[in-house]
């Protein structure tokens, strides 16, 4: 990952740790089921974007590498892979 | 698209808009809300297999040719309609 | 379901319907997929639209009824429902 | 939240928490990409585990009660609620 993109993607994982720590105290403390359940919807979006952050750089390098290669088995080694991602991440 | 990926999901979409026309049915006859959801959601699956099957084939095919392309710029045109559909489908 | 919503709701799985044609001719005619991919994202977003009214439907009056149940086992009952519903939509 | 339940989420936090402090070690450590990816995938998974058992206590607690209630805007309100959390959870 490059530098920029790290730093951002680290800034915001540790903000999601607060998150996290922020889920548990609200638990603890009987607060509105309601309201918890925006807090886990917001860390769970924080995610999606740390992900999102992850899959372009990942495209970027090593799928752009993949998909040059003359060898056809690397290519449909790293399609199988998106395709896999793309099951488990999106929306 | 080839021609056996075609014939599968023209038959896949043949059969999703028979389960449409079976929720209308649901819904005039006043079926059960929670039996014409689960119909829904059939459809819904049925048409996220088909959305896959299409992304699949444009990763196979144009993705390949344009992250051999020495233009960064196809390159990253790519990536971006890639991130744009990894937002729209998945999971 | 109360009548305007059900009138409301046969007119959009018509549509539906269309769309899921116009998917079928997108791919016999070969078109890019990316836009494909699109056509396949509005069937999908208006197929969640239509469980969204059917859940609000099922709200306001089985569930709302089941609640009101002083049989435990019938309230339990719906909120098991509920919660696989819940697992199968929403997004 | 009634005290067995909440103890088991609060330990699922817990260890939520440790999760997201691996995936930033993994990009510290520049690992693969889709191996940070399953990481990521991993913890939305036990949150959406949390987020599943609070909407459980949720409509077991509050949402029966408003059920019941005599009032008509106080069951149209929690209905919004569950739409809209409908809308931010699931799947």
């Amino acid at each position: 990952m490059e530098d920029d993109a790290k730093r951002e993607v680290l800034t915001r994982l540790a903000k999601i740790e607060g998150q996290v720590k922020g889920i548990s105290r609200m638990i603890e403390n009987d607060r509105y089921c309601v309201d918890t359940l925006y807090q886990i919807s917001a860390a769970q979006g924080a995610l999606e974007r740390v992900a999102k952050e992850t899959m372009r750089q990942h495209l970027e390098g090593c799928v752009v590498d993949a998909f040059k290669s003359k060898n056809k088995l690397d290519r449909e080694k790293k399609i199988d892979e998106l395709m896999s991602m793309f099951s488990k991440f999106g929306k």
